[in-house]
Protein backbone atom coordinates (compact mmCIF):
# COMPACT_ATOMS: atom_id res chain seq x y z
CA UNK A 1 0.00 0.00 0.00
CA UNK A 2 1.91 3.22 -1.18
CA UNK A 3 0.80 6.35 -0.23
CA UNK A 4 1.21 9.49 -1.96
CA UNK A 5 0.60 13.36 -1.97
CA UNK A 6 -0.45 15.61 -4.87
CA UNK A 7 -0.68 19.10 -3.16
CA UNK A 8 -2.94 21.00 -5.86
CA UNK A 9 -4.53 20.56 -9.08
CA UNK A 10 -2.01 21.90 -11.23
CA UNK A 11 0.07 18.71 -10.20
CA UNK A 12 -2.40 16.37 -10.86
CA UNK A 13 -1.11 15.41 -14.06
CA UNK A 14 1.81 14.35 -12.47
CA UNK A 15 0.04 11.08 -11.05
CA UNK A 16 -1.14 8.29 -12.19
CA UNK A 17 -4.70 7.44 -10.80
CA UNK A 18 -5.63 3.92 -12.17
CA UNK A 19 -6.46 1.41 -10.23
CA UNK A 20 -5.71 3.80 -7.01
CA UNK A 21 -8.31 5.48 -4.34
CA UNK A 22 -8.17 8.67 -4.07
CA UNK A 23 -8.97 11.22 -0.99
CA UNK A 24 -10.10 14.47 -1.74
CA UNK A 25 -9.05 17.00 0.66
CA UNK A 26 -10.48 20.66 0.70
CA UNK A 27 -10.96 21.17 4.26
CA UNK A 28 -12.05 24.73 4.05
CA UNK A 29 -14.84 24.09 3.08
CA UNK A 30 -16.48 21.73 0.23
CA UNK A 31 -14.88 18.44 1.54
CA UNK A 32 -16.05 19.44 5.27
CA UNK A 33 -19.14 20.44 4.02
CA UNK A 34 -19.99 17.30 1.74
CA UNK A 35 -18.70 15.36 5.40
CA UNK A 36 -21.27 16.83 7.75
CA UNK A 37 -24.01 17.17 5.20
CA UNK A 38 -24.09 13.33 4.67
CA UNK A 39 -23.57 12.32 7.83
CA UNK A 40 -26.28 14.65 9.17
CA UNK A 41 -28.96 12.76 6.34
CA UNK A 42 -28.66 14.62 3.06
CA UNK A 43 -29.03 11.44 0.61
CA UNK A 44 -26.29 12.27 -2.18
CA UNK A 45 -24.40 14.87 -2.76
CA UNK A 46 -23.71 16.23 -6.89
CA UNK A 47 -20.38 17.56 -7.65
CA UNK A 48 -20.55 20.03 -10.43
CA UNK A 49 -17.99 21.69 -12.24
CA UNK A 50 -20.20 24.82 -13.41
CA UNK A 51 -22.66 27.51 -11.60
CA UNK A 52 -24.75 27.08 -15.03
CA UNK A 53 -24.68 23.49 -14.77
CA UNK A 54 -25.77 23.62 -10.65
CA UNK A 55 -28.84 25.84 -11.93
CA UNK A 56 -30.09 23.28 -13.97
CA UNK A 57 -30.21 20.88 -12.01
CA UNK A 58 -32.22 23.16 -9.55
CA UNK A 59 -35.11 22.21 -11.59
CA UNK A 60 -34.51 18.36 -11.36
CA UNK A 61 -35.30 17.88 -7.51
CA UNK A 62 -31.86 18.99 -6.18
CA UNK A 63 -31.35 21.26 -4.24
CA UNK A 64 -28.77 23.78 -4.83
CA UNK A 65 -25.37 24.83 -3.00
CA UNK A 66 -22.06 26.34 -3.82
CA UNK A 67 -19.61 29.35 -3.78
CA UNK A 68 -17.55 31.58 -5.76
CA UNK A 69 -14.42 32.99 -3.96
CA UNK A 70 -16.13 31.84 -0.66
CA UNK A 71 -19.37 33.80 -1.30
CA UNK A 72 -22.80 32.05 -1.31
CA UNK A 73 -24.24 31.87 -5.04
CA UNK A 74 -27.12 34.01 -5.47
CA UNK A 75 -30.12 32.03 -5.75
CA UNK A 76 -29.02 28.90 -4.57
CA UNK A 77 -30.44 27.50 -1.55
CA UNK A 78 -27.03 26.70 0.12
CA UNK A 79 -24.04 28.33 0.48
CA UNK A 80 -20.78 26.69 1.57
CA UNK A 81 -20.26 26.31 5.36
CA UNK A 82 -20.72 22.91 7.17
CA UNK A 83 -24.02 24.80 9.27
CA UNK A 84 -25.76 25.22 5.50
CA UNK A 85 -25.47 21.11 5.11
CA UNK A 86 -26.26 20.35 8.87
CA UNK A 87 -29.49 21.94 8.85
CA UNK A 88 -32.55 18.92 9.95
CA UNK A 89 -34.73 20.26 7.02
CA UNK A 90 -31.72 18.60 4.39
CA UNK A 91 -32.44 14.56 5.43
CA UNK A 92 -33.40 13.08 2.51
CA UNK A 93 -32.38 15.64 -0.19
CA UNK A 94 -30.62 15.44 -2.57
CA UNK A 95 -27.80 18.48 -2.93
CA UNK A 96 -26.04 19.85 -6.43
CA UNK A 97 -23.06 21.94 -5.38
CA UNK A 98 -20.09 23.39 -6.91
CA UNK A 99 -17.00 24.79 -5.51
CA UNK A 100 -13.95 27.07 -6.26
CA UNK A 101 -11.61 24.07 -5.62
CA UNK A 102 -13.21 21.07 -4.30
CA UNK A 103 -15.72 20.35 -7.06
CA UNK A 104 -13.22 20.56 -9.54
CA UNK A 105 -10.47 18.30 -7.52
CA UNK A 106 -13.25 15.45 -7.63
CA UNK A 107 -14.11 15.93 -11.13
CA UNK A 108 -10.30 15.21 -11.82
CA UNK A 109 -10.10 12.24 -10.18
CA UNK A 110 -13.44 10.52 -10.98
CA UNK A 111 -12.83 9.19 -14.37
CA UNK A 112 -9.25 7.53 -13.72
CA UNK A 113 -9.29 6.56 -10.01
CA UNK A 114 -10.74 3.11 -8.70
CA UNK A 115 -11.98 4.93 -6.42
CA UNK A 116 -13.27 8.58 -5.02
CA UNK A 117 -13.46 9.27 -1.05
CA UNK A 118 -13.70 12.77 1.03
CA UNK A 119 -11.62 13.83 3.29
CA UNK A 120 -11.80 16.36 5.96
CA UNK A 121 -11.00 16.57 9.98
CA UNK A 122 -14.26 16.02 10.63
CA UNK A 123 -13.73 12.19 9.39
CA UNK A 124 -10.22 11.57 9.64
CA UNK A 125 -9.82 7.94 11.57
CA UNK A 126 -12.75 6.99 9.44
CA UNK A 127 -10.42 7.74 6.50
CA UNK A 128 -7.50 6.28 7.74
CA UNK A 129 -9.41 3.06 8.63
CA UNK A 130 -11.12 2.70 5.44
CA UNK A 131 -7.60 2.96 3.90
CA UNK A 132 -6.05 0.83 5.55
CA UNK A 133 -9.39 -1.98 5.10
CA UNK A 134 -8.58 -1.52 1.04
CA UNK A 135 -5.05 -1.83 1.36
CA UNK A 136 -5.05 -0.05 -2.18
CA UNK A 137 -2.57 2.24 -3.02
CA UNK A 138 -3.74 5.77 -2.32
CA UNK A 139 -3.58 9.29 -3.65
CA UNK A 140 -4.02 12.27 -1.01
CA UNK A 141 -5.21 14.93 -3.29
CA UNK A 142 -5.43 18.52 -1.61
CA UNK A 143 -7.80 20.57 -3.61
CA UNK A 144 -5.39 23.89 -2.49
CA UNK A 145 -7.01 27.40 -3.73
CA UNK A 146 -7.04 27.98 -6.95
CA UNK A 147 -4.17 25.62 -8.20
CA UNK A 148 -2.30 27.28 -5.05
CA UNK A 149 -0.58 25.03 -2.84
CA UNK A 150 -2.58 25.32 1.32
CA UNK A 151 -1.98 24.93 4.18
CA UNK A 152 -4.86 22.99 5.99
CA UNK A 153 -5.21 20.28 3.35
CA UNK A 154 -1.78 19.66 3.29
CA UNK A 155 -2.04 19.07 6.72
CA UNK A 156 -5.05 16.69 6.45
CA UNK A 157 -3.02 14.55 4.14
CA UNK A 158 -0.39 14.53 6.71
CA UNK A 159 -2.46 13.36 9.15
CA UNK A 160 -3.55 10.78 7.16
CA UNK A 161 -0.29 9.76 6.50
CA UNK A 162 0.74 9.51 10.59
CA UNK A 163 -2.11 7.28 10.55
CA UNK A 164 -1.22 5.12 8.27
CA UNK A 165 2.68 5.11 8.96
CA UNK A 166 2.68 1.57 10.00
CA UNK A 167 0.59 -0.34 7.15
CA UNK A 168 1.61 2.13 4.53
CA UNK A 169 5.01 2.41 2.31
CA UNK A 170 6.83 5.51 2.18
CA UNK A 171 9.06 6.67 -0.71
CA UNK A 172 8.06 10.13 -1.67
CA UNK A 173 8.89 13.31 -0.68
CA UNK A 174 5.21 15.18 -1.09
CA UNK A 175 4.47 12.44 1.35
CA UNK A 176 7.02 12.85 4.14
CA UNK A 177 7.14 16.82 3.76
CA UNK A 178 3.41 16.49 4.69
CA UNK A 179 3.85 13.74 7.47
CA UNK A 180 6.34 15.83 9.31
CA UNK A 181 4.70 19.48 8.44
CA UNK A 182 1.43 17.81 10.78
CA UNK A 183 3.76 16.23 13.40
CA UNK A 184 5.32 20.23 13.92
CA UNK A 185 1.28 21.74 13.66
CA UNK A 186 -0.40 18.69 15.31
CA UNK A 187 -0.57 20.34 18.92
CA UNK A 188 -2.76 23.25 17.75
CA UNK A 189 -4.38 22.54 14.48
CA UNK A 190 -6.99 25.22 15.07
CA UNK A 191 -4.13 27.59 15.25
CA UNK A 192 -2.46 27.07 12.31
CA UNK A 193 -5.48 26.49 10.13
CA UNK A 194 -6.50 29.87 11.24
CA UNK A 195 -3.31 31.50 10.46
CA UNK A 196 -3.32 30.08 6.80
CA UNK A 197 -3.93 32.24 3.26
CA UNK A 198 -7.96 30.66 3.10
CA UNK A 199 -8.86 31.51 6.74
CA UNK A 200 -7.84 34.90 6.03
CA UNK A 201 -9.21 35.24 3.14
CA UNK A 202 -12.78 33.58 4.80
CA UNK A 203 -12.55 35.73 7.67
CA UNK A 204 -13.72 38.89 5.53
CA UNK A 205 -17.04 36.87 5.21
CA UNK A 206 -17.57 36.36 9.10
CA UNK A 207 -17.62 32.90 9.20
CA UNK A 208 -14.48 32.11 11.70
CA UNK A 209 -17.13 29.57 13.27
CA UNK A 210 -16.79 27.59 10.31
CA UNK A 211 -13.03 27.77 10.27
CA UNK A 212 -13.39 26.53 14.19
CA UNK A 213 -15.43 23.56 13.22
CA UNK A 214 -13.46 22.47 10.00
CA UNK A 215 -10.40 21.81 12.22
CA UNK A 216 -12.81 19.45 14.35
CA UNK A 217 -11.17 16.10 14.40
CA UNK A 218 -13.61 12.91 14.53
CA UNK A 219 -17.21 14.65 14.74
CA UNK A 220 -18.33 11.84 11.99
CA UNK A 221 -17.62 8.76 11.50
CA UNK A 222 -18.58 7.57 7.85
CA UNK A 223 -16.42 8.41 4.60
CA UNK A 224 -18.41 9.44 1.68
CA UNK A 225 -17.39 7.86 -1.55
CA UNK A 226 -18.36 8.63 -5.06
CA UNK A 227 -21.03 6.28 -6.74
CA UNK A 228 -20.78 5.36 -10.06
CA UNK A 229 -23.85 7.52 -11.02
CA UNK A 230 -21.08 10.55 -9.77
CA UNK A 231 -22.95 11.35 -7.14
CA UNK A 232 -21.72 11.43 -3.28
CA UNK A 233 -23.11 8.95 -0.89
CA UNK A 234 -21.98 7.10 2.64
CA UNK B 1 9.94 42.75 2.04
CA UNK B 2 7.47 39.37 0.81
CA UNK B 3 8.84 36.12 0.32
CA UNK B 4 6.53 33.17 -1.32
CA UNK B 5 8.14 29.31 -2.11
CA UNK B 6 7.53 28.10 -5.80
CA UNK B 7 7.74 23.98 -5.00
CA UNK B 8 8.04 23.03 -8.39
CA UNK B 9 8.30 24.75 -11.86
CA UNK B 10 4.94 23.47 -12.73
CA UNK B 11 3.48 25.88 -10.56
CA UNK B 12 5.96 29.10 -11.49
CA UNK B 13 3.01 29.95 -13.60
CA UNK B 14 1.01 31.02 -10.20
CA UNK B 15 3.42 33.32 -9.34
CA UNK B 16 4.52 36.97 -10.72
CA UNK B 17 8.25 37.14 -10.83
CA UNK B 18 8.56 40.68 -11.81
CA UNK B 19 10.25 42.99 -9.89
CA UNK B 20 11.56 40.31 -7.37
CA UNK B 21 14.94 38.22 -6.83
CA UNK B 22 14.35 34.64 -7.52
CA UNK B 23 16.71 32.33 -5.90
CA UNK B 24 17.03 29.14 -7.97
CA UNK B 25 17.50 25.88 -6.08
CA UNK B 26 18.69 22.86 -6.93
CA UNK B 27 20.77 21.00 -4.24
CA UNK B 28 21.10 17.64 -5.66
CA UNK B 29 23.29 18.85 -7.46
CA UNK B 30 23.13 21.87 -9.83
CA UNK B 31 22.89 24.69 -8.07
CA UNK B 32 25.50 23.05 -5.79
CA UNK B 33 27.44 22.67 -8.34
CA UNK B 34 27.27 26.02 -9.40
CA UNK B 35 28.05 27.47 -5.97
CA UNK B 36 30.61 25.17 -5.97
CA UNK B 37 32.27 26.08 -9.44
CA UNK B 38 32.26 29.59 -9.17
CA UNK B 39 33.62 30.14 -5.23
CA UNK B 40 36.30 27.87 -6.77
CA UNK B 41 37.60 30.13 -9.46
CA UNK B 42 35.32 29.12 -12.36
CA UNK B 43 34.76 32.73 -14.34
CA UNK B 44 31.47 32.30 -15.67
CA UNK B 45 28.66 29.35 -15.99
CA UNK B 46 26.25 29.36 -18.61
CA UNK B 47 22.86 27.66 -17.81
CA UNK B 48 21.68 26.00 -21.50
CA UNK B 49 18.21 24.15 -21.89
CA UNK B 50 19.50 21.66 -24.12
CA UNK B 51 22.11 18.80 -24.90
CA UNK B 52 22.74 20.25 -28.66
CA UNK B 53 22.86 23.97 -27.95
CA UNK B 54 25.61 23.20 -24.96
CA UNK B 55 27.74 20.94 -27.47
CA UNK B 56 27.77 23.90 -29.88
CA UNK B 57 29.12 26.36 -27.04
CA UNK B 58 31.97 23.45 -27.14
CA UNK B 59 33.43 24.99 -30.04
CA UNK B 60 33.57 28.49 -28.29
CA UNK B 61 35.51 28.25 -26.32
CA UNK B 62 33.36 26.97 -23.18
CA UNK B 63 33.92 23.91 -21.22
CA UNK B 64 31.03 21.28 -22.08
CA UNK B 65 29.13 20.23 -18.50
CA UNK B 66 25.90 18.59 -17.97
CA UNK B 67 23.89 15.07 -16.93
CA UNK B 68 20.40 14.12 -18.11
CA UNK B 69 18.91 11.24 -15.42
CA UNK B 70 22.13 11.97 -13.42
CA UNK B 71 24.24 10.61 -15.50
CA UNK B 72 27.05 12.88 -17.06
CA UNK B 73 26.55 13.44 -20.58
CA UNK B 74 28.68 11.67 -23.35
CA UNK B 75 31.19 13.09 -24.56
CA UNK B 76 30.99 16.10 -22.39
CA UNK B 77 34.11 17.71 -19.72
CA UNK B 78 31.94 17.45 -16.76
CA UNK B 79 28.88 15.78 -15.28
CA UNK B 80 27.19 17.19 -12.72
CA UNK B 81 29.08 16.73 -9.24
CA UNK B 82 30.38 19.27 -7.14
CA UNK B 83 33.91 17.50 -7.23
CA UNK B 84 33.66 17.81 -10.94
CA UNK B 85 33.36 21.88 -10.61
CA UNK B 86 35.94 21.96 -7.78
CA UNK B 87 39.01 20.87 -10.32
CA UNK B 88 42.21 23.57 -9.57
CA UNK B 89 42.33 23.20 -14.09
CA UNK B 90 38.98 24.94 -14.17
CA UNK B 91 39.93 28.57 -12.75
CA UNK B 92 39.28 31.09 -15.37
CA UNK B 93 37.59 28.67 -17.52
CA UNK B 94 33.55 28.97 -19.22
CA UNK B 95 31.25 26.44 -18.67
CA UNK B 96 28.04 25.44 -20.48
CA UNK B 97 26.01 23.44 -18.20
CA UNK B 98 22.54 21.39 -18.86
CA UNK B 99 20.86 19.75 -16.35
CA UNK B 100 17.34 18.03 -16.21
CA UNK B 101 16.01 20.42 -13.54
CA UNK B 102 18.01 23.06 -12.23
CA UNK B 103 18.78 25.21 -15.54
CA UNK B 104 15.16 24.80 -16.67
CA UNK B 105 14.46 26.79 -13.20
CA UNK B 106 17.04 29.19 -13.81
CA UNK B 107 15.69 29.80 -17.93
CA UNK B 108 11.60 30.12 -16.66
CA UNK B 109 12.54 32.48 -14.42
CA UNK B 110 15.70 34.71 -16.29
CA UNK B 111 13.09 36.99 -18.16
CA UNK B 112 10.52 37.94 -15.89
CA UNK B 113 12.54 38.73 -12.59
CA UNK B 114 14.38 41.29 -11.36
CA UNK B 115 17.67 39.31 -10.17
CA UNK B 116 17.87 35.85 -10.32
CA UNK B 117 20.44 33.85 -7.67
CA UNK B 118 21.88 31.12 -6.93
CA UNK B 119 21.36 29.36 -3.52
CA UNK B 120 22.28 25.75 -2.17
CA UNK B 121 23.38 24.97 1.60
CA UNK B 122 26.92 25.55 0.19
CA UNK B 123 26.04 29.11 0.57
CA UNK B 124 23.11 29.23 2.47
CA UNK B 125 24.17 32.35 5.04
CA UNK B 126 25.67 33.89 2.33
CA UNK B 127 22.24 34.22 0.21
CA UNK B 128 20.10 34.94 3.18
CA UNK B 129 22.74 38.25 4.02
CA UNK B 130 22.50 39.29 0.41
CA UNK B 131 18.23 39.35 0.60
CA UNK B 132 18.41 41.04 3.46
CA UNK B 133 20.36 43.88 1.78
CA UNK B 134 18.23 43.65 -1.19
CA UNK B 135 15.03 44.65 1.01
CA UNK B 136 12.57 43.27 -2.77
CA UNK B 137 10.19 40.81 -2.68
CA UNK B 138 11.84 37.40 -2.89
CA UNK B 139 10.42 34.00 -4.37
CA UNK B 140 12.22 30.83 -3.47
CA UNK B 141 12.37 28.74 -6.68
CA UNK B 142 12.78 25.16 -5.91
CA UNK B 143 13.60 22.96 -9.22
CA UNK B 144 12.03 20.22 -7.95
CA UNK B 145 12.31 16.67 -10.36
CA UNK B 146 11.01 16.38 -13.71
CA UNK B 147 7.79 18.95 -11.92
CA UNK B 148 7.94 17.07 -9.03
CA UNK B 149 8.16 18.77 -5.88
CA UNK B 150 11.27 17.15 -4.17
CA UNK B 151 12.52 17.24 -0.05
CA UNK B 152 16.01 18.72 -0.91
CA UNK B 153 14.90 22.12 -2.48
CA UNK B 154 11.75 23.05 -0.45
CA UNK B 155 14.04 21.96 2.96
CA UNK B 156 16.51 25.28 1.38
CA UNK B 157 13.53 27.21 1.10
CA UNK B 158 12.94 26.29 4.77
CA UNK B 159 16.76 27.02 5.54
CA UNK B 160 16.34 30.76 4.28
CA UNK B 161 12.90 31.26 5.03
CA UNK B 162 14.40 30.68 9.03
CA UNK B 163 16.97 33.17 8.51
CA UNK B 164 14.85 35.87 7.27
CA UNK B 165 12.10 35.16 9.67
CA UNK B 166 12.85 38.78 11.40
CA UNK B 167 13.12 40.91 8.43
CA UNK B 168 10.45 39.09 5.96
CA UNK B 169 6.68 38.78 5.83
CA UNK B 170 5.46 35.84 5.83
CA UNK B 171 2.06 35.67 4.18
CA UNK B 172 2.30 32.41 2.18
CA UNK B 173 1.02 28.79 3.17
CA UNK B 174 3.92 27.51 1.12
CA UNK B 175 6.31 29.44 2.78
CA UNK B 176 4.95 28.75 6.40
CA UNK B 177 5.21 25.07 5.42
CA UNK B 178 8.79 25.39 4.35
CA UNK B 179 9.53 27.33 7.43
CA UNK B 180 8.10 24.38 9.42
CA UNK B 181 9.62 21.45 7.46
CA UNK B 182 13.10 22.94 8.13
CA UNK B 183 12.47 23.18 11.40
CA UNK B 184 11.58 19.72 12.01
CA UNK B 185 14.57 18.16 10.05
CA UNK B 186 17.57 20.75 10.58
CA UNK B 187 18.68 18.66 13.76
CA UNK B 188 20.06 16.48 10.86
CA UNK B 189 19.76 17.55 7.06
CA UNK B 190 22.22 14.75 6.13
CA UNK B 191 19.82 12.47 7.23
CA UNK B 192 16.51 13.24 6.09
CA UNK B 193 18.21 14.70 2.47
CA UNK B 194 20.03 11.41 2.31
CA UNK B 195 16.16 9.77 2.53
CA UNK B 196 14.76 11.69 -0.20
CA UNK B 197 13.65 10.30 -3.50
CA UNK B 198 16.32 11.79 -5.40
CA UNK B 199 19.19 10.62 -3.24
CA UNK B 200 17.80 7.43 -3.89
CA UNK B 201 17.99 7.63 -7.62
CA UNK B 202 21.81 9.45 -7.43
CA UNK B 203 22.78 6.05 -4.85
CA UNK B 204 22.31 4.15 -7.82
CA UNK B 205 25.21 6.19 -9.71
CA UNK B 206 27.58 5.68 -6.94
CA UNK B 207 28.07 9.25 -5.98
CA UNK B 208 26.83 9.35 -2.04
CA UNK B 209 29.91 11.49 -0.96
CA UNK B 210 27.82 14.50 -3.59
CA UNK B 211 24.74 14.22 -1.29
CA UNK B 212 26.83 14.79 1.43
CA UNK B 213 28.93 17.46 0.46
CA UNK B 214 25.32 18.96 -0.90
CA UNK B 215 23.84 18.80 2.94
CA UNK B 216 26.98 21.06 3.85
CA UNK B 217 26.29 24.38 5.30
CA UNK B 218 28.22 27.54 4.56
CA UNK B 219 31.49 25.77 2.37
CA UNK B 220 31.66 29.08 0.37
CA UNK B 221 30.97 32.72 0.97
CA UNK B 222 29.24 34.23 -2.65
CA UNK B 223 25.97 33.90 -4.09
CA UNK B 224 26.25 33.06 -7.83
CA UNK B 225 23.37 35.66 -9.95
CA UNK B 226 22.57 35.74 -13.16
CA UNK B 227 23.56 38.85 -15.46
CA UNK B 228 22.77 40.59 -18.38
CA UNK B 229 24.66 38.11 -21.03
CA UNK B 230 22.38 35.52 -19.14
CA UNK B 231 25.83 34.01 -17.65
CA UNK B 232 26.19 33.32 -13.86
CA UNK B 233 29.21 34.72 -12.20
CA UNK B 234 30.07 35.84 -8.64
Amino acid sequence: MKIEVCYTPDLIHQFDLKGKVVVVIDVLRATSCIVAGLNSGIERIKPIASVEECRALGDKGYMMAGERGGIKIEGFDLGNSPFDYMQPQLKGEKIATTTTNGTKAISLSSDAADQVLIGAFLNLTSVIKTLEKQNKDIILFCAGWKGKYNLEDSLFAGAVCEGLIKSATFNDDATISALYLYKSMSHDLHYYINRSNHAARLSGFGIMKDIEYCSRIDEFSKVPYLNKEKELQI
